[in-house]
């Protein structure tokens, strides 16, 4: 296929959008790949497509190759099935929803995990058929609140999802190993830099669960990775490294201390190494206990304590991964008024118990550990209140912040923060969805068995931008081979007669060997087609330019920026064996 | 490729679903393409995919050969530019319409006239850029009243839909010709038999406008058609053949007479021929006045009084595409109370026009012609009642009904009515959107110049069904090659393991051929694989079965019905062979 600049509805830009902040958005919007719509939803042009095109074919390969079969959902669905999974509340704002001309409920598709289990369920009633695993690439909706970085992360984006359908734990066991092999072999022929971390399934629902993050300073997602162990996982994934317990036995009591003005963890780690205690204190020697209330939804909202060590804050998503699927809020000033035992500033384990409060603490705060705490009256902390002695936590919570220079779980070494863009993601899923549908297929044994089953996505539009974003340089894209809209961009810059048709012949032989030619054919000048060259980011550019009369060709390759000369009798093989490397 | 029905997640149903009237939608059921999710609202299973991919394909080829470039836009569409073309108001409760977490109001596209124009706008501004041809193949989304015979008129369905950009009304023209022929070589490549007629344009503005309609009994368009002349129309786009006009001079004069009882037509006929006025009357002497209120979306409703020969009904269809974009209601009890004028059943041209009330008549009701209408008293009618000379009515409307045996407008025969299905439709547009978004390009002569837009649309998923509805027998399906979902379906109908073995050689040499196989190798029996090789439709059946120990295979041609046995060495080639042909 020969593609002309001069037919091309195709217009760059040679300044940023001021919408922009990253660079894939930045130059995706610049040489006229996307243009935006609204907030989150993105129209493609033609080349724009192409690249999406060619990520959705490496995809598809990929899908096929390990068996699972593409089928097409809609995007537009009815209440009922998300209703029975409770995802129709669960997803809160996140959901499209509408209703039709007759006032019925409709949502436009986030994930079809409910929609393809009842597909199976309708198609499939014996074990004979197992194991099957379908899926779609489809555009999926997410009302995002906060849509960013172009198509990076938008609330109409293409997505591949697939759903596995095994009768064993095994099977299971198996199908998930089948797609993260999958996107390993996907990212890998795009290009993509990545790492797999441990995730927590959120909404989801289910057990094992890992992510594939694109590794990228711009990424929203913040994972910790061990380079001893290469252990890496999500910041709400990591399980903290719990010291040993200490026997209780010969541990000073606990003594109440008046400690006034001391409501933050400042204030009193200042008052404990004032008042010579015989060690020095720092933060990671007091508990400070934050109140929240948590509610299942639809059901009461209860408090909650929370109890982590005061030299580290609250990771909020940690504590909301932590919770799921309740929810929770911060309390307020009515709840102190309400709940008269909340002193603030000096909220201690003991009035929580007294009261009959849910107490969770840090998996530091093992037993025998001593800490320098509030004592539930105004102006009053503990010092050396003893867990497992002196208080007693219903459990723990995996709610605190994790730091560079954290242990890792593995006890390997420590972790490193670092910053990803989910672009992949295999759960585990388990029977939630088929129980919720009771997906019942007849055993070999001729009992009923359920299904369990797993599932898998991977955003295709997003890739695009992740491509962009780790493959380019300051004068533009450098799409990898594989998804290239071109295989090679002829510029023709010499206006001399015969050096058009020799680029229109070069263009034209190229396309009978099979290779896509994006020809630069237009009246401009060669600054600016060098530029649009460089912009548009065809890995292989051929310039047919001041050489020519010398009968010769220049070869530029966009990813190293070197060029050289060729013979122009010479060019054709020459481009073909580039190509072929 | 080879597809194993071992494997393919495919379930055949004996039964047809019992929401299913016509043929396409009952075995597109039965052979498992497609399931229904919601009313109008379907996903498609393997083959069905198949297939509909096959459909875009070819869609795709066509229009890339008329220079037209792929691009996608987004389904969730924001209100503005719908506003700004009034259409937000105008598609009614057709336009699925929904608001993100924000309230901002969005709709999911069901055409994107106004989204191409901005994004023209949006990159070019040169009279250089034009003519340029933008298409996308796409989910779409129509809240339709009467969710019909499964994918035939869906709610969310997939459509090609293009635009045109000229600066001249002959570019248009061309542009126009251009699709009209590449929708002619895709509706022969797939195998559909069709007629063009004209067609009003409905919502979409314009003028010249044609339809694609696929011959079917079971269509919901009713066309019209001159055998003698060709001449094919849209019921609604049918211009009524006016008689000459009569000069006025010598007719007899207007006279009241009683006419007690004579509300309906046909009591009027009889009290006509029973009052000996000297010629033998028909329904089609009289003149009905049929009152219905009227108005623009967001303007106040007005009366208008709609005056046929009694021997025809208002075609509701016709009716509201002459009205369009005004709406229309009946008027109702309360109406002739407000309007005293209006004596039910005795309604005539002069209170109307005493009263200021909008009068269309239907064209037949030229200068000259006598009637015998209502006298606005009760129990009273005119006889003789001239057009032209006693009345002068504002204008005319197509709203009579169009019957077998009426005269073509282009004189050259009589009219028959067919039913058809709408595939494809072709606009003219004209500058309706360019106006709205104010779309100016920089002309040859430093002017603006305002770009003129066609738009074309065909039903990709439609196509499916349809060509499904012509193309099948009762036993099942019949695909025409270039849509089937396999070139060939081999059936394994000997238990000897090598006949089996000769099975899979000859589809693995078929598949290195570059032939797509469906390979029948599960354990049923040879009449569950016989018949559901007949539903699946495949045009060629290669049957592995008795002839096995003689050496030989059959080969079955769908359409036909007729087989033949080849001898199996010579199988390979005589499929290659056939399927050449």
């Amino acid at each position: 296929m020969i593609t002309r600049l001069s037919q091309l509805f195709l217009r760059t830009l040679r300044d940023d959008p001021a919408d922009a902040e990253v660079p894939s958005h930045k130059l995706l919007v610049r040489a006229g790949y996307v243009r935006r719509i609204a907030p989150g939803v993105y129209s493609w042009l033609p080349l724009g497509l192409r690249v999406l095109r060619e990520v959705e074919r490496v995809v598809r390969e990929e899908m096929d190759a390990i068996g699972a079969q593409e089928i097409s959902l809609p995007a537009l669905l009815p209440r009922e099935p998300y209703e029975t999974s409770n995802r129709w509340t669960e997803y809160g704002p996140d959901l499209f929803r509408l209703q039709d001309r007759k006032g019925n409920d409709y949502l436009l598709g986030p994930t079809h995990e409910e929609m393809f289990a009842l597909t199976v369920k309708g198609e499939y009633n014996s074990y004979k058929d197992f194991p099957v695993t379908l899926y779609q690439v489809q555009a999926k909706y997410r009302d995002e609140q906060r849509p960013r970085a172009g198509i990076l992360r938008g609330r109409e984006f293409i997505m591949k999802d697939s759903y596995s359908f095994d009768l064993t734990d095994e099977g299971l066991a198996d199908s998930y190993r089948a797609h993260r092999d999958a996107y390993e072999r996907i990212l890998a022929r795009l290009g993509v830099k990545y790492v797999i971390v441990s995730a927590t399934s959120g909404a989801m629902g289910g057990s094992a669960s890992e992510e594939f993050l694109a590794e990228s300073e711009i990424g929203e997602d913040t994972y910790v990775r061990c380079l001893e162990s290469g252990y890496a996982a999500n910041v709400e994934a990591v399980k903290t490294l719990a010291p040993q317990p200490i026997p209780l036995d010969g541990l000073p009591a606990a003594q109440v201390h008046d400690t006034p003005g001391t409501e933050s963890i400042d204030t009193l780690v200042d008052w404990a190494n004032a008042a010579e205690l015989g060690r020095t204190v720092t933060g990671a020697d007091t508990l400070k206990n934050i109140m929240v209330k948590t509610r299942v939804p639809g059901g009461e909202w209860e408090l909650l304590g929370i109890g982590i060590p005061g030299d580290r804050e609250v990771d909020e998503k940690r504590l909301e991964a932590a919770l799921e699927p309740a929810e929770y809020v911060l309390i307020t000033e009515t709840d102190f008024a309400n709940n008269p035992f909340l002193i603030k500033g000096y909220i201690g384990p003991k009035a929580l118990q007294d009261n009959d409060v849910r107490y969770l603490v840090d998996p530091r705060v093992v037993d025998g550990t001593a800490w320098i705490t509030g004592a539930d009256e105004q102006g009053k902390h503990y010092v050396d209140l003893v867990a497992g002695r002196d208080f007693t936590p219903d459990g723990t919570i995996e709610a605190a912040e994790v730091r560079d220079g954290d242990p890792s779980p593995d006890g390997a070494g420590t972790l490193v923060a670092a910053r990803g863009i989910e672009v992949g993601h295999v759960f585990q899923l388990g029977r939630k969805y088929t129980d919720a549908f009771e997906v019942n297929v007849l055993g070999e044994n001729g009992k009923p068995v359920r299904p369990t089953m797993g599932s898998y996505g991977i955003g295709v539009s997003r890739l695009v931008a992740v491509i962009a974003e780790q493959h380019h340089d300051d004068k533009g894209l450098r799409w990898p081979a594989e998804v290239s809209p071109a295989d090679v961009h002829v510029v023709i810059a010499n206006k001399d007669e015969s050096a058009r048709e020799g680029a229109e012949t070069l263009a034209s032989e190229l396309d009978k060997s099979g290779v896509s030619v994006i020809l630069d054919d237009r009246k401009s000048s060669p600054g600016v087609k060098f530029k649009d060259s460089e912009l548009l980011g065809v890995p292989l550019v051929v310039v047919v330019g001041r050489g020519w009369a010398e009968g010769k060709v220049e070869l530029r390759d966009r990813f190293t920026g070197e060029s050289r000369e060729v013979a122009t009798e010479r060019a054709l093989g020459e481009v073909l064996a580039t190509l072929r490397d």
